[in-house]
């Protein structure tokens, strides 16, 4: 599986300023008091449990935006996708002590959410493997990190479902309820739909499915079904129809949901209430001796 | 206690702008296909698990900021701070269908995260709630988020921590070292930091604790010391001295840390790694008669 | 009385942007022809005039953002509140002098503003010291500034009103025209407004005041009314109603309102039309040989 | 004498955002609980006392701003740079009551410091308006109000020296210092600055002046000189070099000041320290009848 | 070939408003004065010569931001990608007459450059179309405009070279002196930058292709050499390293070198010194009686 | 003529720094693995053919925010507006070699661009220049660079008509409609717009000028109308109405246009479809011993 490509910065750099902004403001207090400003430093950015890499650019640039002047040379091998092991070392920063203090809360900060999105999402993947089911995020992000929790999921191995409202139709129960009908809904989006937009109907029934089929939907959202309703849809439809199970399965029942045969899983769990990675930064002074000149 | 200050909204309105262009961009597609422009809508955003309420004025101005002409109404008692059980409503939106739709998921994403840090940080409040000990967060928040989970960590019942390396000193290991030891970088910061600044020193052992009050510091870090040390640290130095309690304590144990006497225990989990609030907008559609003009 | 909090720099770090940008923009022509680049200097900010001091992380954060290898310390016991005399030296800045100078007027125009506010509310709040009344300030502050005028307010002594629209309701003689008179203005806000946020009714003679406390008021303000009348309204309502006068009085007759023996008295005076304090940069070329390595 | 040109929009629409952002900010709480969605009203923009006009394209967009179905109608007449009586109308704005009162205070808090820098310095420039003598601004403006308060000297008859740093070369003292000398600093910039900017050199006596014209100069900043001291140097450099006297004339003594026969005299007290106008907003519920659907 | 994705409206959305702010700004001054508020119209946004289209997203978004109430359809077929021919709709746009007129300049400067270069990319690709050889844009992009314009080469058929200097490695001549050599450079970077990234030499002879070669690099850019050098180096190295030529082709001799059987062909031409396409907009009132209700 | 000045900064820094985001983003990769980084060099920027300089100020703001410690000198008269040959240099950078290459392309993006723009006008404008007619701007620039575009006709020796639809009414044909007819409409501008901002009528033929004038228009726009028409308007109406002739002309005929005594031509070609001019960077590693302390 090739990595994904990172998101363009200018998707995640406001975000980088604005966290450089509410943790480092108007100035590092503790450092500029305490630290000489010609004194060096090197530090290692690693990996503190076993985990899957998801991050190093935004970890590179966060030292980068606090001092441009600092050396990032990433350990070989270490990128975006690597599976890691505890106390391994996947980044160095050499330059001035006070800057690598200043920029690191804000680097690990990044590092550990996007490590803990792609380690979950690889668990998740790796219980699955033998099977043909793509695990498939949602819009459940949190504000402001949409494209770097979606890559995070594409790190991980998941697969990403539409980015927001405007790239993907999907017709849920409220909208059916708008439309007057699933029929009416259906009739509003196929074919209507801007060229290259998937459409994607919401179902919660055999019957519903059945209908959708008929009227010449082929991507349907299997909504809340028990695995078994959902193994029956599976067989009378897939694979001319994609067919994704959504809000029954967690992290504890995934497995169940997978053997059914469906072709996509959906689960806002990829994102949502993810625990952190355990990352750390290593600090050490060079001796005075062996500092480069600012 | 009295519920804490919503933080001013321009420390959260650009993160509120940023994540509807990510979510909705240039228009949500389905709502504008399949939902004719007037019909309207009522919708209730509720709690689905009993959780403490952080985040309406956020819930509003999404609303408010995808269709200023929406009408929306608080629960009788609905405020930041409440209690709120299973499937109690918080909140009555009413007007354009399409907007309700196009609101939800944004409105959701920053509703859940934040009553999830106010839920969780209330019940490890309620765990000690006989001890004189204040639980306090860190700097490990969700780049973007520091001025809202920190909101939600007092919401809940917590005491903030510095909001930034900006308006607190702390002086860590690698100060010390950078310093030339403890004496250096105590005498660095004593006296020296801006008025209205509180200066902390972060400490390993009883000597180091003896050592820097003997310099003259009223406030330490004990970093990563077991229940009994901390413990003798306390009887010791209390309480003359503010100590505070960081490393070792998790939700696991935060008890026994706290019977130690300590008055602060400082947690990093309050903020990251969060499980989300169960948090969930039942809408419905008004009958044609019913419809108030656009 | 105790320095109230800097505002959060996420407040003013985008106006502290715009100034220089608007002042710096692309270049200091000047000194980028005249200076050599590696000329370094030292520059005392001080006051000109008596003066109450408010603005001093600005300053810092100015210098800090042109140049951030200059070394800036503040004289022993600068800080903002405190009350300096002409000439008193409050900061030291020491770095390259290309950029001293082309930080100077920006830093100056925030201090001698800031200071003016803070210099004027506390000789104000020094006319009714000795009467138990605060002393308000209002929305009428020059646009862009609410956070900072609002602050040095308070660095001078008065007392903050709400921020803005969103964080208060105040009922003015519009609403009133608007609800179809008091009573049905009244209805409209009290056990309506959301959970702490306070509600203040106008009132312009002692019958309005009367019916408002009938029906459940307990803030009003008192609008335009004559010293006489605030007397009259005070003794028959206070303590129980929080009273503020608003309107008739200014910097030439506040003891008159003061001594009415109203709980607090508001003047938009406080934030417009204020005279910037006198404050300066002295500069001076360090000797060649004292030059640090920049 | 012409009325400037507005600047362009682009230079003063983030302020104005930012204004209603501190202002309004998430909502108006007041009115959106007091006053019915569909009620609609008149409001007139008017001067209070006798003032020079300067702002009105501000508080037009402000009101467009906060709601863009408002209909905004000038006064006949009514313009930047027309000189206003008290109570004389400006602009009457229609359309929903809500609207009007949110953007009222914003919409004044800008005219009134508009208003006022251009009636002070009208007032000023009428003094002297019987000698050929410029009255020119500074750089001490309110940081985020370049821009805008020198379009309001030059509405009020003054002339606008530089913008910033960046369009204008003004060598000072510590230049002068910095270059090691008055004739190493004039040859720094004497056919060095880019073509089309403008070269001025500060000078404290007769002799300097003298000096500097020698070395080719031919704009000279008389530095704090007294009146007797600028018209010898007026007799003598006058008209082949422009002069500009700053430092010591106020509003108190620029007529003397003016009388030296100087062709310029600049003053910061244009720009700080400016009394704002008095402006007001008279609002109208239209009767139900009359409203216009919204 | 499928249509390229469009780009995350994020890279875009600052552009479009920012365009809106240049054109718009506080207002449309004749729309506002001339026609009434509540008037209605269609629009038929059309090409007006054969044409690629490219950007109807974004005509959408712009329609969209002026006035969200505005009816946008587009014709059946019409997306980006489409060969349109000289008066075809493409998209259809009803409602607000003013709100028509305000968004129409704006839209279609967009439309018309990005269709531009669409074209002019889709008229050189068709005239290679029987040889293998990718057609590629380079860094030669109007300013602010990277992400857009790389889309409508894509879209015109053509192929995207690195983003910017972040997310590709390239080494030029300058690079190769600073190194000390063709050796040094090339040790420098291969191997050492970060995994997922393009490594590519630019090479200004066959011995240069060669050393290149045989130090392991297997994707060169060959700089300005004539076809018949250019074909020497394909028959050597082909197809094991990746040819790019550049520099000598322009749009009147491309053929030629496509004939050299190089792999890629980069033009800067692709994106600067673009023709705009010509596109209109057709605008017709509706009659008062099919007037919709705004 | 006179150098128009060039926009204030704060109108293009934005995107400046958008283009920078873009093109360099977290980081230059080449350079940083490369070049060393205390390696410095000169660069010159200088012309490749013959050409109207415009953006000097442009690229010196590039480089200077790519690296502040760069020297950049222009050459002696150098200047935008400046007819410079091809291989004449325009301005010399000397620093940090990394900092150089980093900011080449954008540097050159931006100048190229505009002395394309000012290139063509001043061809353009020398092919009339016996003849007393002003070669006009249009709204049909590049989204975004409107104020540069403007400026680069400016320097082109061109006209700038208003910015945008803010400050100019100009009532169209679809305005026409809208009003009802020629009568109603300029009924509705006339004596209506704001003080200080031209009205002008855009008209189809002799008659409906003819009308125009007869209502009191003095500003006229001849939209495709032939050479003849105008010719016949031209002698019946001007000089005491301002004609601009509009639509038929483009570089080809502009002459014969010109030769109809119109006083004004506008042309959207001006600023859509230019040809980037040919400019360069020459950059050269500076021996080690000559290596200015970074």
């Amino acid at each position: 599986m090739p990595t994904p490509a990172m998101p363009s910065p200018m998707l995640w750099q406001p975000l980088l300023e604005r966290a450089l902004e509410e943790d480092v403001g108007p100035g590092d207090l503790t450092s500029e008091l305490v630290v000489a400003a010609e004194r060096t430093g090197q530090a290692i950015v690693e990996a503190r449990e076993t985990l899957v890499v998801c991050g190093l650019p935004l970890v590179e640039a966060v030292f980068h935006r606090v001092d441009p002047s600092l050396e990032i040379r990433r350990e070989p091998g270490a990128a975006d996708g690597l599976q890691a092991k505890a106390d391994q070392p996947l980044l160095r920063v050499r330059g001035r002590y006070r800057s690598i203090l200043t920029a690191e809360r804000t680097a690990l900060n990044f590092l550990g959410r996007l490590c803990g999105v792609a380690t979950q999402t690889r668990r998740l993947v790796d219980q699955v493997a033998d099977l043909k089911v793509d695990l498939v995020d949602t819009r459940k992000t949190t504000p402001g990190w949409r494209a770097l929790e979606k890559y995070a999921v594409a790190v991980g191995g998941g697969v990403n479902h539409r980015t927001g409202l405007y790239d993907g139709v999907l017709v849920k129960d409220n909208h059916i309820a708008a439309a007057g009908g699933l029929d009416a809904a259906i009739e509003a989006v196929l074919g209507r739909a801007p060229a290259g937009i998937p459409v994607q109907i919401e179902v919660e029934s055999e019957e519903m499915a059945a209908r959708a089929v008929e009227l010449g939907c082929d991507f349907l959202l299997l909504d809340n079904l028990p695995p078994a309703a959902i193994r029956r849809i599976v067989e009378r439809f897939a694979p001319d129809v994609r067919l994704e199970a959504s809000g029954g399965s967690g992290p504890q029942n995934l497995r169940e949901y997978a053997e059914t045969g469906v072709a996509r899983i959906s689960m806002g769990a990829l994102t949502h209430s993810v625990r952190c990675a355990d990352v750390a930064l290593e600090v050490a002074l060079l001796p005075k001796a062996e500092e480069a000149s600012p």
